[in-house]
């Protein structure tokens, strides 16, 4: 067999350590990772964004390739698969969760926001390089979907 | 214009706010923003792998789409473009950075470890949802490629 089983132990090494480090116990290993797959996913969200969205407030000059860059990395983020991020027990109940019980509650509604996400980023994606005005139309949906989900699924920081 | 101005300050909040719990004022934003999205995406190669990894270790029942859908993540996620993470001064000189130095000294070498990595995560890919055999002998590439990047390029944990 070709795996190196030091490989495998590092990166359960690291899992065990980073989920002791935050969770200080209170959560099942499967419900820690869970939690710090989601918010790594939202982070590289919000770096990718935050290239776009430079250039959408006129704070950085267009530059198409960063912005073709950025738009395919959201593109590839929101087609991930989320199987494995929302475990019972790890909603607003949970200290460090902004994940609202109505993920649960609905979670075809919330599904459907998932696939609107991917829709709006493949779109911008298209045309996040053909100009300042192309992509700034491109980058609204991209935009409102967000809100849309944050809204209805996502507590507000306290 | 179809921004939503909100949409565009939150995220620009919560890049500050989390930021500044991390670094306590001793990086620059970009900085700290690089260091966040490396480890976020770290992260998202932990869980990933960790979904593969239990199957490879005969630790959990193999799962054909359970396996597919990790090994097309961990495919996605090597090929996202990571402009923006490798930013001077981030290296283990500083608190919290693995980032050998050798990353800047080497960026070619460095670089070749990435497309390395986005070749057998392409390939475990293709096969992860082919049986048991077929997927572990498709992972071994992408353990060996995370070995060996990370023997040449990041610090052991202290």
């Amino acid at each position: 067999m070709p795996i190196k089983g030091l490989t495998l132990l590092s990166v359960a090494s690291v899992f065990t350590l980073v989920s002791a480090a935050f969770a200080a116990g209170h959560l099942t290993q499967d419900q820690q990772r869970a939690m710090d797959a989601r918010n790594a996913h939202m982070t590289l969200y919000s770096f990718n964004l935050g290239k776009v969205g430079a250039m959408v407030q006129d704070r950085v000059p267009y530059d198409a390739d960063v912005a073709s860059a950025a738009a395919a990395n959201l593109a590839a983020l929101a087609a991930i698969d989320e199987a494995g991020y929302w475990v019972e027990g790890t909603d607003t109940s949970i200290e460090g969760s902004r994940a609202k019980p109505e993920i649960w509650a609905d979670m075809a509604g919330f599904e459907a926001e998932q696939v609107k996400l991917a829709t709006a980023t493949a779109a911008f994606a298209a045309v996040a390089g053909d100009g300042l005005d192309a992509m700034k139309a491109g980058f609204g949906p991209v935009g409102q979907s967000c809100s849309s989900c944050h809204e209805s699924y996502r507590a507000p920081r306290e």
